[in-house]
């Protein structure tokens, strides 16, 4: 279950896909600890860099990745976890993937609508 | 156009996707220019960080990645590119995807077949 860490710093990038559409839905980054917890629990499990600290991605929301299959690349260095979503969205700002701005003509462009209200999830002073 | 290159020392995660089929392909890094590369060419290109270059995908091999759609993240530092592949297989180990490695059992086992032979695109020396 090697997966080498060391060149990013003890973090490697996941790459988040829905398992039924194919959609990618976020990309986070796992340190050995967050890789082993997302392979022993099931769920998706993050290191968060701006808070330093292990994230279990819906621990506020309940928007859990149910993880269904995990494939690395060939160098081993990055991650692609397949994973049911539950919940609407799994973006914080209430879309249902984090990749919903499109590059047209020089300018990033809102392509799709919010699925939830994060305020109503997150509370209103996110 | 704005991207945040700072959160990883001038490098941002992109994602290459199968714009048809929406297969995961690989991972690569860019920094400012290989982003402004591929926007203005139309073909992905990257950063190496093992070689400390620039990277046209395809440069040796011929197989490059025409780019259909960027998306960003809601932090805008990640991208997401959807991308026609030429060519049989994006990794140079020979398979269709770099994510050829499946989580089994707490062991990566190899899940797929290689389409090309890597010997005979890049030379038998890689």
């Amino acid at each position: 279950m090697k997966v080498d860490f060391d060149k990013l710093g003890g973090l490697v990038p996941a790459v988040i896909q829905d398992h039924s559409t194919g959609r990618v839905l976020m990309l986070g980054f796992m340190n050995e600890e967050a890789f082993r917890l997302t392979v022993e629990t099931g769920f998706a499990t993050f290191y968060s860099r701006s808070r330093n600290k292990l994230w279990l991605k819906g621990e506020t929301s309940g928007h859990r990745l149910v993880v269904k299959e995990i494939s690395t690349d060939c160098d081993q260095d990055t991650l692609l976890v397949r994973v049911e979503a539950l919940g609407p969205g799994v973006c914080h700002e209430g879309y249902q993937s984090c990749f919903f701005r499109t590059l047209k003509d020089g300018e990033w462009v809102v392509s799709e609508s919010r699925v939830y209200d994060p305020a109503q999830v997150y509370g209103s002073t996110r």
